[in-house]
């Protein structure tokens, strides 16, 4: 029995009003702040059993929204003060983080957002009708529809609600990055001198150090950073006054601009209103390209994450490079095994992510004329993905990175006995002479500086010069 | 606040007992009937605040393999009667539906299901502590992994869950499938002599009927489920018995067919040891092959929900040949405006079933040398297909499909009005002819029967014969 | 400039005769046996440069259909005996590989396959219009749509043509993934007895043979051939006689069932007309089907590939276990260095084709009402997808598989070193002790063996049976 | 037979010369300007038998980068004058279009690129050789490794080449864009008065005009080319100069600095060398980005392509609102009957390029340590996206929108018949009694303004001024 259900179930023997809708009347709890249009929804919805309220930062936008609509009705003498009062009291109770659990709507759900629009317009009402000193469900009072919804249309709140609420969600996942990438920079440091062998498509290539291969996955993580900050910079661009279609029909004159004005002011962020209206009614571009972004993230923090369960392997038969933090125990059968279990999420939650892409991308795709009905799954995806990659980073710095700890040794020795030391000696060899070197090498088992010094291709001392692996690596001393 | 670790915080002020992991020692509530391995795994997990416990499948799944384990152990001699009891006795409660919330571990987790295992290890050798009037924790009597998890390894125990938990959500979903399908079929039955434009490339075409297009919609999803209920058949087969890496070690000789013997009796379930225990415990290509399934149930259903959504579009502007069910007001701002909303969210969770295959097949692309530990991801990715799905065609079925009705004369005017017409007078004419014909149609806006009659082509009589509706749809009459 | 425009460009200065189509008159370079119907689409499609032709088993396809459909025709007394043998003997030519330089529509084209149907008419026609001692373009006598194209639709004939290609396709593909499985047999057989130790998460787990793990790819290719052959059959099933929408308007009775006789005669395959051809003409599911399990025999030779490639790694800083042939230089700047480039064009092929089931997927979902006006995008990904498959199977064996070699003692001494064997010995110490021992070897770097030794817990003769590797591999010996 | 093995097996009876590699001798045709490195890969990689010379801006690209790094290796004294001089005019012939056709690697193939670097030293050296006079295969004056490639390394030439050839491509593609772009906005202006109803999820919403419905198209587009845009300035950052692994090794100091401004003054692009780069070597986040921007681009040509098929559905059964150019039949059985054909290829080359970005995604996330091995696969899937998008643009413009006629009658005859007329009275009337005068209107098929007047609701003026079309669209007069 899903979330949802239960609070219907629940709500049953208790007393009830009566609310009405286009399809007849329905019995609501007494003490429900939703009513009929949230009742359909609920029970029209029985997908994920996962409610509305577990997406804070969109219940969160709603309500901002809402209330920048009241402001600005209110300011265009549309809104008297008592009702403008109420919602916008009303909404800022929401923002505060009460009557979350009101937004009962599953997260997947058909109509566009209407449902959840609803939702928020019920809500909202009753808790102001409450202010006012009605009862719920007095809509003569203040409606839903009338009052809360003033000057709006779902096709205007929702994607403006979600945007605000994408923003947040991306601010955040910004931060955890910048956490992520501060640990391994910091091992970059701790690792500056560790000599160690580069390799090239999983082959023994030249040398370099461990602090350099842990600082480039701080900087590639500085750039999806960058990336992020700047992806979440065009959703900054919202449509509110647009309402149904994008010609802004219902809303007077100066209504998109002062709702806009009140709403960042609200948020705190710097949001403006599209140019062309129309064309951002109908458009999800910008969160196509955001979860483009989500990807690339995902991608690499992926690709790091697989090489740390390369560079770990062993501890005895596997590259045994590096050792990941012990932080539970690895096996039910093997006893003292220890698995690279943090990187191994992150990886999932980086499949995850690409696979919420594919989803994002079927559903902008079939959006139709002057709408995209299916932004509930957009948001629903984009949410999960921020998530999930924002709880990834800030897991994989503190259960794994920060705990690393290098074989150097070991390290140094693959080095000084490895094949790849000839790369270095093509500029006075030659490439042909050096293949050979690099073949008797490979074949005998023996040292490459060995086997030039024996062929008289070198002298001692300018081998010792040219393989210093300090130099190979370009390590400034 | 997750949930599970709202689990863990509330238990902090209460009494505990202490358990110890390679790592050192911990407190768990002593109410708690897991234990330290799987504190550590809530602790490192955070990922999506959503518990194992939510996927009962699973959970009921994993006590089954349990209890199988636990008995083929007894009859082997490896596993005295009393602490062969409590742990079959414990497993039964937990397949009755009881201590499901005990399994508290994220559903993304690392370690290749390690964690789910000794999360059920743990709750069945407390309750059968119990059961054998001991206290929980006092391992020295019943051992989570000595005696629960005895002649296993999570890389048998948890693919052979994990398979069949599968097999009874695609069954589900199976049966949810013909109960769409017969919805579609008794419309076409409903239709059948409702004559209408069939079109292709969106471009009138030549007659049909109705009911010929919703039996398609019928025939459709039933090769659907045909193919859904072969691909389950290739999960039947289980690699329990395997151990670590499917060489069977430290199982006894006859343990694998005993215990999948036991398996299928407690599951009712048709389940075989795979013929080679090392392959099967590295593959999870039957999972990939029934995501390739589930997301071609997906690609047909949302087809079908996009025709749905065209064929209702209107009312006056649109295509208006069929009128789907009110189940809620369409808009916050248009009045009486009714949306397809059923197949809208339909299509959103096709959408989602599409993504989740790519995460699917990355995380099988992922799987390295004698295992795929991204197990959990693909399991958490069917879990959501096939339980959406489910719901899917249910609410399709119940909230839409039955309460379709026809614009009959509509649909019949349309027909004798087309252009379309001219085809089923090539066989007569040639294609040349005809093509002037049908220019001139539509640059006149005139009929095609009148225009031939003009020209001499035909006569009336068999102009009558060869444009009956009932002829040009191949209606058996 | 694309082969296609330079057909074109190349025949301007040329002799010309005139065709006629609904929108006017173009000149035809006499030579060409396509007409104007192709020349339209050539210039309307200019996106790959790559014609049809280069799809040699659709070329060949279409043609045997439009073979059977000319058999039927006459037997059913449509079609006169002179044209009758005029069209079959073209198409026989082209059966047998002659003109296919003449189907000159770009692959990717619009109009659900009606340009490469209108191709076949034309080029048929043209050549039968030749064999009857007609000029080209003299369709008085023959015409590529009365004729050619009697009692037939592009709608029953392109998805016709297009299963039995595919059909072609995939049959090849199939002998060589049993060509790629026998070269992983054999290997399989040479290591049976080659000790080593096996992985799980990139850890050392128990031990195997290399042997075990050979096999393993081997019997997992065999299922994915399995799996493959299975899907073929579903595209047995063909609509053509269904004509535009599949109410076989303007096919006579007994047509559908005769021309599908025919086709299984010309093609040697064991066609059968669906049962529902209305479904049948707008379904695709069998190529999504066909697309999904080609996706599962990427994942499974992608994971294949990584494996070898870890496997292969070093030479002196990776695992090092076996050797793969060096079958070019790896680097213009390392000497010496050896890649394995061929698991990794495996690779790469492999993500083509798991891409490649994205692009299926969205064109089958994008399916309208009575027909997939995508099936050409869906064709020429399959397309690729086998043919790409096939060579990369076929190269892998050859380039790869056959040569590859062990480093047998390493493997053997690394089995003897490890940690993992401890688990062998959890059946007589118990997991808490067993981990014990393992953290001790661990953090000494000393032998499981010594220590369980000198703590008392074994014999000597104990530990020799416990411990053979053998054993441990469950080797039958 | 593929187009490369043609090459080779042409070659076969022809004057040939030896050359040597670590595997042995091979025989060479001596009018091929490829040599041993180039043979072993083209037999290595049978795959699609398409050669890396129909990659033009790649190819072009390698020269220019082997023009700079022969410029910068002068400058620097690495290289003498002759050499020099006869390598850059060699790079400059090329560069020209000369000796394409001696590229012919596979494009796709193992080794990170290196093939297809060698195959560029190969026809540089020899080609080089002529130009000093020497026969081909005299290495001995002028070596394809020691001078093409000195100080350089496949793993900075090859990326830094696909950098410059994707920003070729990528502009090409801007260029078409905005063609496009400029074809809607065209039309926006020509339809700017044209009333039409709106639509929300298929249904009936409010009045616009065809002409904001078109520029949204333009802007829409316009903002796909802004990012597009954005997307390519990324690539303008180079790892030439990083050598093997990005630690500079066998490259002089300011050789890397040298080498870009070369570069950048040869190819017109304002290049700059990436600050960390071993982090530029391994990663390949910005062709994820870019492939992420080019899905974007896709999906919203897919979704303004499916709203053109929609809106010019019928002729008489469908929207039929705008009417799309005939640009060839539409049909081999149903006369006269007209498709949107270049809506649809433009639709196919969607999907492949939501494919392709699957494909990019999983050879990204393949990378491993200091190098990705995939970058072929990334390039050749890159290609086709902007080649095939480019297309596509182009040809939407020309043959499509262009030619777009609007069924001005009809659409303004739909607008005053309508339902959502109402919308425009909630102002005045509330929500609960516009509801109500909607489904009257709906049920009875009444207009809203009839029955308005009937209820006494407004008077005829008040309606007037309401309901005025060029109002409710929002239309500045």
């Amino acid at each position: 029995m899903s979330e949802s259900t239960a609070i219907l179930q629940a709500a049953a023997p208790l007393a009830v009003r009566s609310e009405h809708d286009l399809i007849g009347d329905r019995d609501i709890p007494v003490e429900a702040y939703w009513g009929v249009h949230t009742l359909r929804a609920v029970e029209n919805f029985p997908i994920t059993g996962q409610p509305l309220s577990t997406n804070t930062h969109l219940v969160t936008a709603l309500a901002m929204v809402k209330q920048a609509a009241a402001q600005a009705n209110q300011e265009l003498g549309l809104l008297d003060a008592p009702r403008a009062t109420a919602i916008i009291d009303a909404c800022r109770e929401i923002i505060a983080g009460k009557l979350h659990d009101q937004f009962v709507v599953d997260v997947i759900q058909g109509g566009a957002g209407t449902s959840s629009n609803m939702n928020a317009n019920e809500v909202i009402a009753n808790r102001a009708l409450e202010l006012m000193g009605h009862a719920k469900g007095e809509y003569q009072y203040l409606h839903p529809n009338d009052h809360v919804n003033l000057s709006q249309s779902t096709n205007d709140v929702y994607p403006t609600a979600v945007r605000v609420a994408t923003i947040f969600g991306a601010t955040s996942l910004v931060t955890a990055m910048e956490h992520l990438g501060a640990a391994f920079a910091a091992k970059a440091v701790e690792f500056r001198t560790v000599v160690k062998m580069g390799r090239t498509q999983l082959q023994d290539a030249v040398p370099m150090t461990l602090g350099q291969e842990f600082n480039a996955y701080a900087v590639t993580l500085g750039e999806d950073r960058a990336r992020l900050a700047e992806s979440t910079l065009l959703i900054h661009e919202i449509n509110l006054g647009a309402t149904a279609i994008g010609t802004e029909l219902n809303a007077p004159l100066g209504y998109s601009a002062l709702a806009c004005t009140h709403l960042a002011a609200i948020s705190g962020l710097k949001l403006e209103t599209a140019f062309d209206l129309i064309e951002a009614t109908a458009d999800v571009g910008a969160f196509v390209h955001l979860s483009g972004v989500l990807k690339r993230v995902a991608v690499k923090l992926s690709k790091v994450c697989n090489d740390l369960r390369l560079l770990s392997s062993g501890p005895r038969a596997g590259l045994g490079e590096i050792n990941l933090p012990a932080v539970q125990s690895g096996s039910s059968i093997m006893p003292g095994k220890v698995n690279p279990v943090i990187p191994e999420v992150v990886n999932q939650v980086a499949y995850e992510v690409i696979g919420n892409d594919v989803t994002i991308t079927m559903a902008a795709e079939s959006g139709q004329l002057q709408l995209n009905a299916f932004e509930p799954i957009i948001v629903h995806s984009l949410t999960k993905s921020m998530r999930h990659l924002e709880a990834a980073c800030i897991t994989l710095a503190d259960k794994c990175i920060v705990g690393i700890t290098a074989h150097e040794d070991k390290l140094r020795a693959q080095v000084e006995n490895s094949i790849g030391l000839v790369t270095a000696l093509t500029t006075q060899l030659g490439y042909a002479a050096s293949t050979k070197i690099a073949l008797e090498a490979l074949s005998t088992g023996r040292g490459v500086a060995e086997l030039v010094l024996e062929h008289g291709l070198l002298t001692a001392a300018q081998l010792d010069e040219l393989l210093r692996p300090e130099r190979l690596a370009n390590l400034s001393e």
